[in-house]
C-alpha cells in the first residue's frame, strides 16, 4: 500500500521522551516537532463571554508530525494513546491528513521511497 | 455532515484575543496556535533581485489552526474576516484542508465525535 | 489549472536566505516559516533501545510552507532540491498536500485568486 498519511499529535510536552521512544519502537524513523499553544474550552469554571459560561486557556503543547507509509496509521494512533492517555481533561488530540507526495532532499527520491528508512 | 476540515489562519498577532473570543462565540472549542514568520513579497519598495524589483519581509505572524465539523467552514471564515480584515496590505491568509480522521486522546473517540464539545 | 497545493519543506536553517531568494526567482510571493525540531533516526552510532540499535536526535530545522497554484509544484521542488541538496544525511524532506480553499483576508478573495500576486 502506497498511501502516505500525516499523523499530527497535539500533546503535553512532558510525555515527549516516552512518545519518541515508543514511536521508534514501532519503526518510526522521523518526526517533526513544533512548540504550540493549545487553546481549549475548559468547562466548569465560572467565566462568562456574552452571557455564555466559558473559559479559554492557552496551554503549552507540542505538535508532533509523523508522515507514515509502511507503518500503519492505526499503529501510530494506538501507540500514541498508550503513552498519552491518562483519562484527564487535556490529554490531547490527534488529526490525520493525506500526503500527496514526499521527497528525500539528499537523494531526490519521491513518494513512499522518500519516507522509508534509508538503507 | 461528517466532513472534518482544518482552517488555518495566518494573522497579525495583535488581533488574537479578538479572534479567540469571536471563534468562541460561534461555538469553536479548541484551536492550536503557533508562532510563525510570514514572508510576503512587498511591491513598491525599490529593491532588486537579479534585475527584478522585490522586497521580501519576514514579519511575526500567528498560525491559528481550527479543526471543525459541526461549525460550518464558511462561518469560521466569515468570522475571521470580520475580525481581521482592515483593508491594509498584510491582513493575512486563510487556507483550508481536508482532515481524514481525529482522535480525542482522553477517551479514544474517533472522527467527528472527537472534535465535538465533550459533554 | 486551479488546483492549489501546499509544499512543506523541512530544512536546515542556514540555507534559508538562499531558498527564499530562489523561490522569489520562480515567482513565489508568499511563504510561512516556523521553527521546528527535526527528529530523525541516525544510524551508525552505538545506542540501544529495547535491544535495537538507534539514536534519535533532535535538530533545529525550519518548516517552510508555500501554497502554490500558478507556479508548478515540480518547479518548487526542483528549486528546493537545487538549493538544499548537499548529498549529506539530514538534507531535509519535502511533503505536499492538497489545499481545499484559500482566502486573502484583505480583499475576501477566495480560491486561486487569493494566492495570485495581488495587482
Ligand atoms: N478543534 C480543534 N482544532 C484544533 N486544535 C484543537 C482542537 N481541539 C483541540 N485542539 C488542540 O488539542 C489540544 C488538546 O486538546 P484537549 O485534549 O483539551 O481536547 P478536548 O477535546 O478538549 O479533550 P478533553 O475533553 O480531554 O480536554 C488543545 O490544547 C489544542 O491545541
Ligand atoms: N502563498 C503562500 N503560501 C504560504 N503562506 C503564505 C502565502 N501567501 C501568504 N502567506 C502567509 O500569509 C501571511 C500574510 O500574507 P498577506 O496578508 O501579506 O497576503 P497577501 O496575499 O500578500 O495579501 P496583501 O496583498 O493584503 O498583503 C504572510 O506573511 C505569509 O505568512
Ligand atoms: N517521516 C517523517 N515525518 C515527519 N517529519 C519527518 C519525517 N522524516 C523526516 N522528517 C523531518 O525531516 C527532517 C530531515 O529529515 P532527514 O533529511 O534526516 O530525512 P531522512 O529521510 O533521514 O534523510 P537522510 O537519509 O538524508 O538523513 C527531520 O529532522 C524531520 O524534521
Ligand atoms: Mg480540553
Ligand atoms: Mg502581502
Ligand atoms: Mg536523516
Amino acid at each position: 500500500m502506497d498511501k502516505m498519511t500525516k499523523v499530527e499529535i497535539i500533546m503535553n510536552p512532558e510525555k515527549f521522551e516516552d512518545l519518541k521512544e515508543a514511536m521508534n519502537g514501532i519503526g518510526i524513523t522521523g518526526m517533526t516537532v513544533t512548540n504550540a499553544l493549545g487553546c481549549g474550552l475548559q468547562k466548569g469554571h465560572k467565566e462568562y463571554y456574552r452571557g455564555v459560561e466559558v473559559e479559554i486557556n492557552l496551554k503549552q503543547k507540542l505538535k508532533v508530525e509523523i508522515v507514515v507509509c509502511e507503518v500503519p496509521v492505526d499503529r501510530v494512533i494506538e501507540t500514541a494513546l498508550r503513552i498519552l492517555q491518562t483519562g484527564s481533561i487535556g490529554d490531547g488530540k490527534i488529526f490525520t491528513y493525506e500526503v500527496v507526495d514526499a521527497v528525500r532532499i539528499r537523494t531526490g527520491e519521491r513518494g513512499p521511497e522518500a519516507i522509508k528508512d534509508p538503507k
